[in-house]
């Protein structure tokens, strides 16, 4: 049994690694850190989790990340995995983090990330050694790149809906200039679980918020990889939507073809870019947002206009799973040399 | 008093209109006839109506629509206020109709939504000669016509969402080549109360399901509008979303402008152009789904892309009131001289 | 017009009597007064009022409290309308209190109260002198003492539920032993506006969550007041559950028949003991939480059990309007010696 | 691997014990039966089901009923297990059935459940002969009986949360006069698939409806099962109400003390109860619906009164698990031999 440590282990993106975790073949939680709730049992700190973990949440500090671990998981605000990365490699130890800070391959790219980022002043990486070791972690995308690696940068929510919903468009260059038009819709626990005034029930419950309309910090790793697949710029016009739902994100995307497809073409090749992935699936008609709550998949389909020379593609994933937790096992499993599958067998959960 | 008259009484928009004709210091409603729970008194159809309304609810027939009252409003399915219409327009009644019957100046655009219309197989018009005389029930653009007005056309519920949202955007040619690319998102009382499989709360519920992707029957009248406001064609290119709330619909409308606008500008352009109109606000952030429930308001915002070249512009809209009862209200207003606000001066509920 | 100054008036208690007040004939609101946003617009805090309200907040000192105005509605913590008490007493200023401030009528009583409240440690009350000129605000049992009373204590939002609902049994000594028990719903919006764990949405939305059980502040007055009604002590279960929902208040109250009723004699003497009251609605089928949303109704019914012995009556209230803001209006216009429905035609938003 | 056929697998009944069977180490799905959507694909059914199964739903018909299983769930309405009873009991095929079919010892106790179900006009029983070997399906209290049973009778869903919830209370002869109250809250799944005007979005949104209020046909099961534990009469005064929410029944259950109990004292004696009992989980804090949903658990807490007299046992289960296919597969597991908690590891799935 390999040892995973689990760092900001009682936001909710450390409670959705804990889970996988404990149902994984071959990884046992060696410890719980966490600034919040330290010195508490976590199924105190989330009652749903009695009789499955009992571990007390432990307070970060330099002795305790990494200890007695094979891989320790950031689940963290930006810049805090930095901070810890070059002990890590000293010591041989894997991490993956959830933020932006191994997402870029160079720090003039990180630096463009952190300035759309409101959440970030300081632009330089404190570990710049390490970016070129690192993988972005979009496992349909990057397989060979993340196995087998010491560090990765898992993927932003939204930019998880978008590049695998996109890549076959943008790495066929079917979209003309490049520019895509999303409009996204994300449940509250996207945010996080702090309490806010944006998340309150009262105010979102019914409700949708457009927000950080053409500006959310996303969209960089999006336009990043997507430009490298299709060797040209490309362009993304995101408006992200917050619903009063506390899973999924949905990506409506709207492209100009750059020559006419039928809409049963897309399917076809979008079959064949993910032919063998095991958490992709490509249906027959517009996925929805329920359809893969609590699993792994990204679930995608593409509509052609009328005229026949614009498409649609609409993608739907569990910001939580795939979006974050999901997506963060897979690649552990491949970090480890294991089945991608492990641990993620989970289908959604409906109605 | 003037005495209405609701056919279609027990539906929804029966019961919007209703409950505004009860408050509203110059009508009151004479009749409720509806083919569902004829028979009952409406307060055992909607228990909520209690202490408000015991009006019977009386079976439609070739007498009892049009008696004694001064106006009829239908909220029918498509083609069955056009049957009635002749008979009603011989005796001089007014009537205000929900469906696509009167929104359309010829039968050759009638054809065209009909196509359109997944429930219209016959696309011909049966009451061609009163089509002219009907107005197209957009206050906010067509007060002269609806003002005094034997027959209005209410909009389809996205329409007024759209064509509000974008009218001066179009009266300024500002839209490149005329396209939009919209996704809207709307609650599930936009189909009526009739049970059915997608409107399921244990289906709909914390789910969000885009629909009639690029053919919804609504894009037709507001192509129409759009197009002759800019006196070129306007196209569409929509994309609707069932949500699993009750009321409300958001639209997100793209546009690339045909030249370059500030956010300011465009924002003073709106205020301009809608000044003196009782029921559309702009506002300097983008406006919420809950922002307008309950009420009669279309709240509008936009934002411009980093680059200047593009615009959001996002309205919302309770469906049923703006996009249904509550124009209705401010169309039969007009059509009696009445204040437009009437009756319509409740404000949105929030939280 | 009468002039009204709303203190606290940022919170959802405070909001909704500013709604409330803009749209009555008689109240014009002359300032609002709040620590929280101070300097804002109250537009500005709340988008859905733009074109409604333009005021700006001011902060609370000893000069704005009861400044130019005829009512003070304090919409504030408890403990904090006492301490303005004698000053607003001495300029001859009516004022009503949402808080426990003034519901008891002597300091014994509120003592009581203090010690259930896990918000007040101190539980001598500091305005003594004015309690006996203070009239308990649940209009249905004492308007005779709220019409033209100078200070009103507004009534919990679980007290209202539960006193409305069970009033006509413990006045006719129908509950054996005085013991009732209740399993009391409530939407989020009870718990105020502020940020919380509990009222995040991804913890909220789809959950229940039992709390203070046996323990909850508002019993103390309900058992005070149907103790009063029946001569002899009430003793009131009550089990709260927060719902993922913003409004309303579910009253389930299970009571031991002190001699056999039939369900249509109960129903019976509801409607006597309420005729005439504008905001009760006594139903022959079980009242539901929506069937009074936004509006100022108490729906109830009951249920006696097979045996005969038992009955379950059920009370449905919107716990912002009349368990806070529309019971406050109700009062209010009794202070004034208006018609208590002044300002409160608004019916149940549905669906 | 043993071979499953699922007969009303199209409903949520059907589709939840065909979620765990594929997920199950030691069963396969060998055959899907339904009447609606016969001819389908499931996962055209639902399209969540996507590259998880594909089997064509069949037909019901006396050939395709039981044909190449060990083992036949029935999810289907009530009187259509009893039907096909004897002719499986005839080929040694076992079977559970969901609906009241076999959860009777007796004929007796068959026709008091039927004359409490609105949707059974016949009280006899077509398998008579077959009542003695079923075994009642709550594996918590009866796993000797399940254990190799032929026949297994799934409990109801609110039987499931009363029955767990006060067994120990009644076993123990804690409850004065065998009398409880129960208000039972549960979201919409239970009611099934069917499109309904209770279950359209638009009305259950926010919305809580009690309904069949002392007269649920699930109290029978639960008064003769508590009745049995104590060795004398059980009385359940049962009001179920209906939430805006798709998963979950928390039960909120009254009990006098027959004598005087602390609250650790039950939760002691709760945990000696169900000590070895995997699924069964008592909390110090009251459950929440959330808490359970998606797994097998049963959650439960107590709380007593201040005067010590009575105590208020709350319980949480997930009504499509524990109260429906979670419960069935665990009865499964028993008939077969294998460890109870096979193919049921998944915890809650929270936020």
């Amino acid at each position: 049994m390999y040892r995973a440590q689990i760092v900001g282990a009682t936001g909710y993106g450390g409670l959705g690694i804990l889970e996988l975790l404990l149902q994984h073949p071959d990884f046992e939680v060696s410890s719980l850190v966490a600034r919040d709730d330290a010195g508490k049992r976590i199924d105190e700190v989330y009652p749903h989790l009695a009789s499955r973990c009992d571990l007390i949440v432990q307070a970060p500090d330099a002795a305790s990340i990494g200890a007695d671990c094979d891989v320790v998981i950031f689940s963290t605000p930006d810049r805090v995995s930095m901070g810890y990365a070059a002990g890590l490699a000293d010591k041989g130890i894997r991490f993956i983090d959830y933020s932006g800070d191994f997402r870029f391959a160079t720090t003039q790219h990180y630096a463009e990330y952190a300035a759309a980022h409101p959440g970030i002043s300081d632009p330089s990486h404190q570990a710049e050694a390490l970016l070129e070791r690192a993988a972005y972690g979009v496992p349909e995308l990057f397989s060979d790149r993340v196995t087998g690696a010491a560090i990765v940068g898992n993927p932003g929510c939204f930019a998880a809906g978008m590049i695998i919903g996109l890549a076959p468009m943008f790495a066929d260059k079917l979209v003309e200039d490049g520019q895509v038009i999303v409009d996204a819709l994300t449940g509250s626990s996207g945010a996080g679980k702090k309490p806010a005034p944006l998340q309150h029930l009262s105010h979102l419950n019914d409700n949708v918020v457009p927000y950080r309309v053409f500006s959310h910090q996303h969209v960089t790793e999006t336009e990043q990889t997507l430009g490298a697949l299709a060797g040209s710029k490309a362009t993304v016009h995101f408006v992200p939507h917050l619903l009063g739902t506390t899973r999924g994100i949905l990506c409506t995307m709207h492209v100009v073809l750059s020559r006419p497809m039928t809409r049963e073409a897309i399917l076809d090749r979008y079959r064949e870019f993910y032919a063998g992935q095991p958490f992709v699936r490509v249906l027959n008609t517009p996925p929805t947002l329920k359809g893969t709550a609590g699993s792994n998949y990204c679930d995608i389909s593409a509509v052609v206009s009328p005229d026949g020379k614009r498409a649609v593609i609409i993608s739907s994933i569990d910001n939580l799973m795939k979006g974050q937790s999901g997506t963060a096992m897979q690649n552990i499993n491949l970090m480890f040399g294991l089945d991608p599958r492990a641990g993620l067998d989970r289908g959604p959960t409906y109605p």
